[in-house]
């Protein structure tokens, strides 16, 4: 039984990290954490929780939390985080970090994007980027985990079949990805109240977004070169679910079963991700409370575009549950191990 | 005082165009129609009318309507319309029809998509497509009107003002569409249910979307060249809206500033159209009940990339006041008469 | 012309006021006021506005806005709004406050739920109640209207035909009210974010809501006879709408058309009231974005118990339409002038 | 390993069966049918089970689930499920009925809501009501289980603990019952497409719906003498989710700890009734996808009322978890086997 810790229990990632833990035949929730002025009941701050939990959520005790802890999952704002870590993995804590701080190699790239310097930079090579479909081999041995973004997740597994295959134009990749509110986390924000999100859809910073350097780096790590996609996402009236769309140019003539060979090839490993037959699309609310990404695929204009969609629910396969993956992996579990 | 009639009134489209041209204070509702067994009054049917309008809806009478019409409009499903639009045009009605049938200027390319036959292929050099922004000169004279897709205006106003203009790369433009449920019609579906669209963002039809010919067409001719686009829809769950989100590659270095200028000059006269500052994004929620389409545009990766989303609301601009704004022009009314 | 003044112009019902006066026939809007650190336009608060309107909106000035307005709209917090009523009337400006600060007519009642002292207790004998179809002869010459709560205007609508005629037992009345997300306002706290009340039917405040006691005001006036309901929200996850529900018990045997009789006389001359068919039960959608409320009733459980169900645009009758459907009547307009 | 068969599998329900039983430990799927021209699969019916589960979904072959089955869940259409049900019982088969055809103990009643006549008559008496946590003893033994329906699992459990303690007056029981699409099934039906639901709610039935006389019945029994409840359901926008509010006069004094501890006792050996502190009601969204039913309390008026509120999700307590919670008593199995 894995000793388990969840430190930012109060988000909506924490929230959905408590469920799917509580429920995880292999591990042991010893404590819960998150920025309050006093302990609450965790049941208390999630009705939800009621007769299937009941234990206190506290300002985090990071002795306590090191002492008692295998593995501590990381629902922290970033640069909280990275600190958060270090102490955790001097202590022999395991680290599964859900925040950005780990994901990026560059520290270059880190502060151009997130406006701050690493503070623990010495860190970064030792992460592991923890997309198990990607990265399975070396997330078996590894002490810290950097969980994939939920944007990347959806988009990274969507391409990364095509890279470096010569099938697909890299130069110029076109991600338009839809999201649910709960992507944006659980804060009090004018923006984000039911009534300005409900009857909207609206584009936001086309171009600009955080995540963008992330799927680059993946990418580029898969295609073996430079890559730099147009990213660009949109904010939808759901509680769950991204849908991301991208739009490649071919560059060799290929069939539609071809294609899809490509993808049940890269994935004949994964459980988690489900490809759909040629020309069925996904649709976010088939995989909304489990761990899928559901994946189609077409070629349109004469054949010479390809369109990949794929769908995941951004709070488990795109945060909670990508994560308790990772821990599976880590410690030995059968990957599906407690996940739907 | 034009004297209306509305063919098709209990759709969606119909139900809107009751509602505008009941407060239409140059335009008198003489006839509502629909496909029913028995007459209706509308205030029954849409609840919502009552104390605004009182009127018997019925099953058409050709006699009638033809006898008592300056302007029908024809809510009507394709091939329906184009049988009733040559009867109206016989007898001295203007027409305005906002189904899918006298859009495109190749009877070809109508088969190829819509799967049959055009009937009245000579009424097709007569209809002008009734965007008024780009065939306002036009329209002032013209006795039938193409009212334009959803879609299509949403995406058309987009792309418009960079066509034919060097800026950017015209043999790869990609259009990922989000729309509201409304767009689908008012017709009893499983697919269409509450519980299957909330909750739910699906893509549909993706390359093969009906509209996609008519997006090619009307870009073709302000390019001056043949123009194909990827057009991908995917269904969001709001009533109203679509939000257009087009990729250029840019042709030559152009600054923000001048990539808005070019839409500025080209909207200066068109009330309906607002260009957002750069890098400000449309919502749907914004143009919702009015005939507004919000356009913003953003340079980005390097400004290698052009942006620009395009926000509709589908039943107004992309239909019902779409449709009336063409009335106006048609009849020598101000653009913006009736409508919001 | 009457020159108007809106204080607090940025929350929901200051939207939906600066929308419905900016096309209102015999309104300027001369000045736009609410809790800001500096100015902003009133069209890029509100994107919807830009083309419509184009006005600053900054920290009030009194001074300025005594000088310039004839009329005064206050959509200020409680407490707030009194004080400035008091700066406005003593300057000449007639007030139209939408806050609770003048509805109830005991200072010891206003203490009890809304937790403080009543800062103008001599005002408020000045102020008029401001439901039309009630109180429309008192709106006429008055200076000061209390414009009603949201809650309070769809429960005494439904209710004050059958006060004191003896038709049923006013001593348990029981109101079950279900209100969209606007109704508490546009103020960034978590229980009103979008993944908070989506998927969400929450009763809250049960028996002890501040409009609890405004309702018993008014009808206890209408019955003359002291009345307490029952009264309890429910919050529901739609932008708009109340739908409010009222159970009573038949004192005396009555038929559903004698029933209906008695809503139709009250309402005779009431523009804004729908009298439905008996056992047609209204639906919130009937009434957005329109200052309408629809009323129905049904006989139920062997013609013991009446049903009376009305719905309202909580935005609109509940709050802004009603405030200028008052400063119509208070300024002999048309009732309707400017609204739908 | 309880061999169990799902007629009606293509349902919201049956859809919720299938999910259910799929991850039950006790339970093993052998047959799912519906009313189809054809076989599916079920994962193509329902494309969110890809992965956990794979079978064909035919018309019912009675003759090999009745070789096959020791239960069979029939989510049926009322009337068709009487009949299956008679064949099933004759060929050994437990059968858990989640239509209507069961429930009501009289067939004068039964045809009174309903509006045919019963034909397997001598089956009613057979049938246990199956809400275990009243009639969990009876359950036991049974071959023949009515699951109730959705409104009055809510209802009856909001008020059982209540029934013949002389603690209200059960002369005058008002039930108000909000729902979401969901419990309306999955029918093309115009009513329940998204844009119809969608921001509105909307009484309907009031006095009348079909679910009044299942309530009174089982209110009856416990309450020792005959009780007719007044009974509105109000339809809002979400997909799941019933909030059953009840209103209660007083007939004796009793403060709110002593009424929270008759729930409390009531409630004590039922592990999924949650009781609330005093005040806190319940919002649908803590019991979404669980077979949970919380139940919040509160005296108002001076003590003079007493609220009760009631929150289910209608397809799992309401429908498919409850009848999987009988199938678990009437075998033997923890009532809480393969549910959260």
């Amino acid at each position: 039984m894995i000793k388990v810790s969840i430190l930012g229990a109060t988000g909506y990632t924490g929230h959905e990290l408590v469920k799917i833990l509580a429920g995880h035949p292999g591990a042991e929730l010893i404590d819960l954490s998150a920025k309050l002025e006093a302990p609450v009941m965790i049941e208390d701050e999630f009705p939800d929780l009621a007769g299937r939990i009941s234990m206190s959520c506290g300002p985090p005790e990071m002795g306590r939390i090191i002492q008692k802890s295998d593995v501590a999952f990381l629902a922290l704002p970033h640069t909280v985080s990275m600190k958060c870590a270090s102490q955790l993995l001097d202590g022999g804590v395991k680290v599964i970090d859900l925040s950005a701080d780990f994901r990026l190699k560059s520290k270059d790239v880190y502060r151009e994007w997130y406006g701050v310097d690493h503070e623990k930079p010495k860190l970064i090579d030792q992460a592991v980027y923890g997309l198990p479909e990607v990265n399975r081999a070396m997330l078996a041995g590894s002490t810290l985990v950097a969980k994939p973004g939920c944007y990347p997740t959806a988009a990274i597994l969507a391409l990364a079949p095509l890279m470096g295959q010569g099938v697909v134009d890299e130069s110029r990749i076109i991600i338009d990805a839809k999201s649910g509110v709960t992507g944006a986390g659980r804060k009090a924000a004018l923006a984000l109240l039911f009534a300005e999100c409900n009857e909207s859809v609206r584009a936001y910073r086309v171009g600009t977004h955080q995540h963008t350097p992330e799927i680059d780096q993946e990418l580029s790590l898969l295609a073996g070169g430079k890559i730099g996609v147009i990213f660009a996402p949109t904010l939808v009236p759901t509680n769950r679910g991204i849908l991301c769309s991208c739009y490649l140019k071919l560059e060799k003539s290929i069939s539609g079963k071809a294609a899809l060979d490509i993808y049940h090839r890269f994935y004949s490993e994964a459980p988690f991700v489900r490809v759909l037959k040629e020309e069925e699309w996904p649709d976010t609310k088939h995989v909304t409370n489990t761990n899928y990404c559901d994946i189609g695929i077409g070629l349109i204009r004469e054949k010479r575009e390809l369109v990949v969609v794929a769908a995941i629910d951004n709070l488990v396969k795109g945060a909670a549950g990508q994560a308790v993956q990772n821990m599976n992996i880590m410690c030995g579990y059968d990957e599906r191990e407690g996940l739907i």
